[in-house]
């Protein structure tokens, strides 16, 4: 099976402006399937990597997007897992080596031979492309089958940024009415974070270094609780109250007054990386028993359960569609925080050429 | 009951020099026990508190010691744990409040009532006396038993530098052969640390800044391996292949070097408090599911279950047995790492007068 032509959208140069750019995707291999792109979210980490700001070797043109739902439309001769017409999604990696002790318990994306979406190479030595596309080809192992209860635009940011949140929160915490949560930063991962928190029934505070976020925290995300960090008031008050802390803040932050408030064996669970290091005070965390830790989107496993566990409780995810014309406005817009809370390509309906 | 007279050392000031001092105990409450001091450990904590650099406010004359062996010659109406004549120990803690959920739940040395050993107060009001005295009045909840296979003066660091060691080691790690750990830090903790994760079945390299301690690292504590963390090659050859850190070392050091030994989900537990702020890198943590967490002591129950553990495999810690006359002697060279690994005071058989 020849790789089919594909028309996407690429970055050329570190300005990180997309264009129209084609390309023939990798040979079907037997494990393949192929897709006709529907949808694909786009958040911070495509920002980065299109100006090359992440790896030191960014390889233009880069074709972004890891939060990619599509429709099979071809299966290499050997997929058992979908069929012709299934709705599937593919997030933060593509490939792994399928074979050490991280694959085989589940946590494929901490392989030390995961591949990422683009601006990587996969197996065969042919480059990555990612879901600003019409179509994309990716191993059986790396696609998940959206619920047929959710609609599929509403699944792409649930692929990587979902399951960033999903995946630190189940295994930390679980479903617990007990638990009282805080979350940092309400992008595209915080605003998920806080819906999730809640879907589990924990008590959930939002915790944001202004009060501009207050209402709709508390009214579109429904919040239990707003706490503005800057504060030392409020932070006083709160302090000794939660069981966990999501941290989503991608930029430096001193963490010592969050521990703060966390209660004895709190956690506070790091998914956005800045760049600078991060201050911890060991002596409170010693006296405190705390634990800082961090997490990295989630297993496949994971993405499957948080879609279904999504669709069963109806959820929705908050989020701006646009077609691919309007891609570098969104990419401008994303980057002062002017969304609420993902932008989402409609790419089946976007002319790409 | 009216609190005897106890002949003890005291500081008198910050220069920390101790002398002999006396002073009433307090009286005995009907669950306390009071005790003929046989021995105390000597740790850096004791240092800095005879010298006032722990709290603002240091109570002087301070008599110091939280690793105490004695023997029960007093019981309160109520105590049903003990019984004149029995070799009981007192570590870290002495009181807490009793009916939160951390006491509830074997976490008393978390407790935000907690009572110290010295340089506090007691709930009646009378300050606290450590060790370093002819007798002590300790309420039974904070006596433990000491085994009668093991010789009370080996018993003494167990009390605190032991248990500090034993609490995370048990509660992340537990008894497993297929688990490979790092001590850094070869003092009091970092010693009986080599010797209870031996003891656990762990794989264990003990991580040192020089070349030093090499021999009696693998020859006298019988660890696994040894690691120089300042040889780059050395570093770089051991990345990814470790499950835990155990980290004792109380003076600041950037962690980011250590946390690359950690494999994926590795844990780094601090176990001592540097000052100043330490630093991490986000990413890491992330991308590597990396863990940091702190530790103080360990629980009463935890306590006691270590001397039966150690009891029980009938090992040994290394201690110098000094007299109280000694005791600034030991302080100072303390300070000078010059001990291995472990001083303890042979209270009963010194002059205290």
């Amino acid at each position: 099976m020849v790789g089919r032509k594909a028309n996407a959208w690429a970055a050329r140069d570190a300005t990180g402006h997309l264009s129209p750019y084609s390309f023939h995707l990798r040979d079907t291999g037997i494990e393949d399937v192929v897709l006709r792109v529907m949808y694909c979210g786009i958040d911070h980490t495509d920002l980065h990597q299109i100006r090359g700001e992440l790896t030191s070797n960014t390889k233009y043109p880069l074709v972004p997007g890891h939060e990619v739902v599509g429709e099979v439309v071809e299966l290499g001769s050997e997929v058992k897992k979908f069929r012709v017409g299934d709705i599937v999604g593919v997030g933060g990696i593509v490939g792994s080596c399928g074979e050490c002790s991280l694959c085989n318990s589940n946590l494929d994306q901490y392989c030390s031979h995961r591949i990422l979406p683009y601006n990587a190479v996969y197996k065969d030595g042919t480059p990555t492309h990612g879901g600003f596309s019409s179509n994309m080809v990716v191993h059986q192992r790396f696609a998940v089958k959206i619920p047929e209860k959710l609609a599929p635009e509403q699944a792409a940011p649930l692929l990587c940024a979902g399951v960033t949140a999903y995946s630190p929160l189940k295994q930390w915490m679980g479903c617990n009415e007990n638990v009282k949560g805080g979350i940092m930063g309400l992008g595209g991962v915080g605003h998920l974070g806080v819906k999730i928190a809640k879907a589990m029934g924990h008590h959930v505070t939002v915790i944001s270094s202004s009060d501009k976020k207050r209402k709709e925290a508390m009214e579109d995300l429904n919040a239990d609780a707003f706490l503005v960090s800057t504060d030392k008031d409020e932070m006083r008050t709160a302090a000794n109250s939660l069981d966990y802390i999501l941290d989503t803040i991608p930029v430096f932050h001193s963490l010592q007054s969050y521990l703060s408030l966390l209660k004895t064996q709190g956690k506070l669970i790091l998914v956005g990386a800045p760049q600078q290091p991060l201050h911890i005070q060991a002596g409170d965390m010693i006296l405190g028993k705390k634990t800082i830790t961090g997490s990295f989107i989630g297993s496949m496993e994971e993405v499957q359960e948080l879609l279904d566990f999504w669709a069963g409780k109806g959820m929705t995810t908050m989020i701006e569609l646009v077609k691919m014309s309007y891609v570098n406005n969104a990419f401008e817009r994303m980057e002062k925080n002017d969304v609420r809370y993902r932008f989402v390509l409609d790419v089946a309906s976007s002319n790409l050429e």
